[in-house]
């Protein structure tokens, strides 16, 4: 293999533009090898394309194959057409052009050198702006996989990422925000943060939806109302109201940041120092000045260690003070279940009960200890009284009344939890046998539930009827399954009844003879 | 964000086929991002995807668009198509399949553990059969970069390599080879194959085609002879002659390793141990015994320091003891050229006035030295002597006469240097002062080749006309460029003028007042 400096770039080749009619949501242009070779061209080699009409010109990431029938076309997906204006057929002119200069960047992280604030906003623009193809991007995120990113590299990739995004800017009142890192179902947020604006404080939720568990935030509010708002309409409701839960997905707080996520997912790496630049970009974008952080603990959750919690914890504090940010993080019990529905529909109905004061169990709980948290981390209380002081906004119904003003203004209809329904297909799962319920597995919860259709159907989920400690006898029901038809309330029951969701305390675990 | 245990597969949608008409060279399909949701399906996830008809199944990583107008299609790229023998519009199963094996294993090695043979074997299996997607060889690519492979790694990546490409299989000679790691210029090769196989040995020779040089062994080559062959035509060449030179790329030797070149290039990753494993592992496929590896040392070369240079050459000798294959590792000077040609038939006909005892220059000298230490390698002659003994191969003709024979085997009519011709548009560069040369710049060189139109057009590049350390005055030519068109020599002219490609020995650098 014969490497060497750059290329030249003072040549240029007249191609005809070939579209290829999908969004790829990545600037890539596919050569023929032929071409590729006169320009001196490689696969990943950067090409600038100018549409000689209208003098549009964009940069893209090339591909090379041999399918494109004759030399002197180029494959151009959509987005790339649109970028020029260019129709299918016409002439663009093509030049090989060189590297973005965040690629230097990322060769000095994988190298094992710390990133300044400028090469690292340097690096989040390229990506967001889809500069760096998906390996470039990839190499980045494994470099700091590996290498991790000090504190001060944490604080730039933070504040890199708030400023290639967009602000959601509301200035008159104090605004607060709390976050859930990889936790386990339940709908908290939902709770809390009607009774912080309750309180009097601004809280401009946005959630996530659904990656592979039942539900998200976003999934199960939007059971009650709108949750695909502009920031304008965030505006609006935020001011109207002073709270909203909304799909952070459609809106660009963090546009780099969601490219960076998708590449981490099939390795499932997520570099503590990006999680924590991800979570307070968020919040540093919405305004918030003071934020509580639940950081669950647990076999079945992302924080598997209270070690590693408590140093997460740390950073997490200093990163907001370098953004004027006051940060409380509490860990919390992650190891089962916060509350007992799992699937839109489900976890709508239920936390609209806890704020109807239909009952008052673990998920009321951390909700209202959240909420006391946020109020002690304001000044709004004394330290100790936060909770009795969110417990009163609960109980006196007014969460309720907030809640029911911020589903209006974001365009929802239901104003009670009788109102919303559940799939029509139902079957339970029944105890095998009696004795102290050990363990309940919330992922296979979650699987079981979106066998049944969740979150695509959003009525369709799984129902704990048991909790953790609790006595069942033999023939008892455990849990009820919801489902979109008969051939998904199947596979799920099926799924269920061969799986280990729910075990029971048991003196002698094996016996050998 | 929400994520959980892995999905239920027991679903699956019928969706129609919408063929995308370009060969993308991996196993990609393309959702809509509400069928997507509905099989609980995000970008990189896999499906298996079955072809009802026929029964003919394939598993492919997903993309996600919301470009493909309505629901139940999907995008499948030509590869994927002709895998399922399906035709445009028909309907295939679509089934969510686990992840490959290979992803945990990868994740091992980003968390810095040591992979056994096994693992290492499953890695490179799914990079060669397009089961991992770019962004999960990237991952893999940057760990061992960063992390390194330790010898007995390097050894399973080799024979992984080795297991999953063709074999050559010439059992009735002794086998030898010889490989060059990132050198400057010259084609050494096109000497010492020759003088190898005159000397009795058997040397099926696979070079490289340029990536950013002006030529790379395979273009030049193909000046003179067909090097595009199949296997079966390399053994019978090979059977004739004892030797071929012909392009790598055009057999699948080690199909992997091209894959993780592709991934390396835009980041100039090439981490020690793959690069050992890479060239052994093609040593390994086509037989070889003994190897002589040239390691040129130098500002312009891949390895720029000595103590660099002598490690690796401890790793390729052990590495290759393992693999039965006795190695020698020649440390050189690469802070020159080698030879005065750039550009595939320049380089072409300066090999073969060599061979033609036109001249003997450095390139000549060097090639002379590594096809004895080859003979003394292989035990042909005692220590010391292998120069005088391949000198007297190249001086007596027969090393010319066995080009000309393996030119003929491989379908070249060429028998003379002569014969071979430069583009006709041609011009010099002239010394703008006087005094005694103190560096060439191969890089600058190289670049001002591929300006002029190498390697895409054969006949273009540039001929060398001094050396280092030679006298030049005010005025004398320093080299010449041959062109492919007016506007090609224009460019590259105008781009060697401005450009330090030859310096002279400066006793004043620089005064100032």
């Amino acid at each position: 293999m014969e490497k060497n400096a750059g290329n030249g770039s003072s040549y240029s080749q007249m191609l005809k533009v070939k579209t290829i009619d999908i969004l790829s949501g990545k600037l890539i242009v596919i050569l023929n090898k032929i071409d590729a070779k006169e320009l001196g061209l490689l696969p990943l080699d950067r090409v600038e394309i100018t549409n000689p009409r209208n003098k549009k010109t964009t940069n893209a990431v090339v591909d090379v194959t041999d399918s494109l029938t004759g030399e002197d076309e180029i494959g151009i997906f959509k987005d790339v057409q649109e970028l020029l204006g260019v129709k299918d057929g016409a002439e663009v002119e093509v030049r090989p052009s060189g590297k973005p200069r965040s690629i230097e960047f990322i060769k000095a992280k994988l190298d094992g050198k710390s990133l300044n604030q400028e090469q690292l906003k340097c690096i989040i623009d390229d990506i967001a702006s889809n500069r760096l193809s998906e390996v470039e991007t990839t190499a980045f995120v494994s470099a700091i996989y590996m290498h991790g990113l000090d504190l001060e590299e944490t604080v730039s990739m933070t504040k890199a990422l708030i400023e290639n995004g967009q602000k959601l800017e509301i200035a008159d009142t104090l605004c607060v925000d709390k976050h859930s890192i990889g936790g386990t179902n339940g709908r908290a947020t939902m709770i809390i943060v009607p009774i912080i604006a309750a309180a009097g404080y601004c809280i401009p939720k946005t959630s996530s939806r659904s990656i592979t568990s039942a539900s998200g935030t976003a999934d199960a509010m939007e059971v009650l109302a709108n949750v695909s708002l502009t920031l304008d309409e965030i505006r609006n409701v935020v001011k109207k109201t002073r709270g909203c839960i909304v799909w952070g997905g459609a809106v660009e707080l963090a546009p780099a940041d969601d490219k960076i996520i998708k590449i981490e997912y099939p390795l499932s790496l997520d570099p503590e120092g990006q999680v924590i630049a991800s979570v307070m970009a968020k919040k540093a974008s919405v305004g918030a000045k003071y934020v509580v952080i639940d950081l669950p603990i647990g076999p079945y959750v992302k924080i598997k260690s209270r070690e590693k919690a408590e140093l997460m914890a740390l950073k997490f504090i200093e990163v907001g003070k370098k953004l004027g940010i006051r940060v409380e993080v509490v860990l919390t019990n992650g190891s089962e279940p916060s509350g007992r529905a799992f699937g839109p529909a489900l976890e709508a109905k239920y936390a609209l009960e806890i704020l109807e004061g239909k009952f008052f169990d673990n998920l009321a709980q951390k909700s209202v200890e959240l909420s006391g948290a946020l109020l002690e981390l304001v000044g709004d209380v004394p330290k100790g009284s936060g909770f009795e002081k969110a417990l009163g906004i609960l109980q006196s119904g007014k969460a309720l009344e907030k809640m029911r003003e911020i589903i209006r203004a974001q365009g929802g209809k239901i104003n009670s939890s009788k109102e919303i329904e559940f799939a029509q297909f139902k079957t339970q799962i029944i105890s095998q046998g009696s004795g102290e319920i050990s363990s309940i597995n919330v992922g296979l919860l979650n699987r079981i539930a979106r066998m049944a259709g969740a979150p695509a159907n959003k009525k369709a989920g799984v129902m704990l009827l048991v909790k953790n400690g609790e006595k069942v006898s033999n023939g008892q029901p455990l849990f009820e399954i919801y489902a979109e038809n008969e051939r998904k309330l199947y596979s799920a029951h099926n799924f269920a009844k061969n799986s280990p969701v729910i075990e029971l305390q048991r003196i002698i675990l094996e016996k050998f003879s």
